[in-house]
Order: structure tokens, then C-alpha cells, then sequence
């Protein structure tokens, strides 16, 4: 299994723990023509609810060689389905999950921290092995 | 040459041709310990400046099979170098260079006109043929 996808199921194992209801249900985000999920740039969201709360989460796995890439790339994505679900499904909170692993590394240096702050992204920090979640920023509402 | 590199090359000529002064000295963007073109994720920025008016470009290319993940790689790293300019050189504009023809098609799509609006991106639209700037948007000042 490619690391990517092998994140992407850490991320759903560990919501299920925390009592989170993965819908599997068709989540198409569209505009106009484009349907994100027939494109094969886009990855795949994981879609929650847990009682009232819901969130979309973009799995990031920042395995490339270059990781200012993988932000540039993680950064875009994001910031691209934020304006489409807040259009279409406003009530959704938009996550970017990250491993504790490269958030204790590469998301503590200024680089990161800076666009962190100008673009508002909200993260959820997972432990790979444990596949459990460490950490909300902030807290689902 | 790859396309990538030949576009570089063609908004180079089309900036001269406009009476830009191409200023090749480096031009690092840094952030704590990264020097983003160093990092071989990043794309050399253009960097030029015509009397009193200071720019700086990324040129993309978008020819990749996914013109949504190339959307999101050139949203990303915009939005990122932006920041960074924004601290470092507050007086110079960035922006994205994209081919008339790839603005004519992808870039008329609500995708797109949904996140250029929103994330209010600059563009610099060129004649990939005639090596000229066909449209600056908005102009810079």
C-alpha cells in the first residue's frame, strides 16, 4: 500500500476511535464542470460527524523529498476546498492532518508558522502508530 | 528544454520586450533556516523592476495531466511566496504568469475564478508565440 493511502486509513482509524462516524456517502465537492474527485490531482477528503459536529479533512503525508513542496501543494489544496465548501457546505470544518512526526519537525520552523498563521489552517496532529489523535488546533465546534 | 524552463525563458523576454529590467542578482526568499531555492520544491522567482515599479513573477506552466493539482501546486506557492514577501520586500508585487491560452480555457472556469477572487491573486497574461504580455491584472503601479 503507498504511504499516502496508508495515512489516509491511519487518519480514519484514528477518527473512529475518538467517535467520530466516517459517512462514506458520495462527498462531491464541485465547480461548475469540475468534479474534485474525477480529477485524479485531487485527494480523496475524509468526511466526519460526530453528534452536531462535522469536518472535512485533507490527509497530507509529507513524504516527497522536498517538503516546502508538500507544503506549497497541502497549502493549495486546502485553501482551494475551503472556498468550495464554504460555499457549498459551510457548516464543515476543514482539517489538514498531519503525523505528530512532522509536525514536531517541520511545522515548528518559521516558514511553516508564518503561513499557519496568515492563512488560518486548522490542524489535526495524529500519531501514526498509536493511529489515535494527539491534537485538535483548534478544537472541532 | 523542458516546457517548464521554456516558459521561464518566453515571460523573461515578454518583461524585457515591456521595458522591465530583468535584475539577476540573487534573490533569496528565506525563512528560518530555509532558502527556498535551496529547497528544490520551489520555482525561481522572476524578479524585475522598471523605474520605480518592483515585481516579482512565478511563471506556470500548467501542462500537467491535472490542470487542478497544478492550480493547487501555483495557489500554494503563491500564497506562500506572498507572505514571505510581505515581511521580507513589502514593495514588490508578486505575481502568477500563466499562457493567454491557459486563461482563456481552464482559468475561465468557476474553480478558478472562485479562488483567484477570494485568495486575490495577480495575474500576468503572455503570448507564449509572440514572447509578449498580452494583459496585466491589475496593472502594476
Amino acid at each position: 500500500m503507498a504511504a499516502k493511502d496508508l495515512y489516509h486509513d491511519t487518519v480514519k482509524a484514528a477518527l473512529l476511535k475518538d467517535g467520530w462516524n466516517i459517512t462514506d456517502d458520495p462527498f462531491t465537492l464541485e465547480a461548475g464542470k469540475r468534479d474534485l474527485f474525477v480529477d485524479f490531482g485531487a485527494e480523496k477528503l475524509l468526511i466526519a460527524q460526530r453528534d452536531n459536529q462535522k469536518i472535512a479533512v485533507e490527509v497530507k503525508s509529507f513524504i516527497s523529498a522536498s517538503p516546502v513542496h508538500d507544503l506549497e501543494q497541502a497549502l493549495g489544496q486546502y485553501l482551494l476546498y475551503e472556498d468550495l465548501l464554504t460555499r457549498s457546505h459551510p457548516d464543515r470544518m476543514l482539517y489538514l492532518a498531519v503525523r505528530d512526526a512532522v509536525y514536531n519537525s517541520f511545522f515548528q520552523e518559521e516558514i511553516v508558522q508564518i503561513v499557519l498563521e496568515s492563512r488560518g489552517l486548522k490542524l489535526l496532529i495524529f500519531d501514526e502508530t498509536q493511529k489515535e489523535i494527539i491534537q485538535w488546533l483548534p478544537s472541532p465546534t
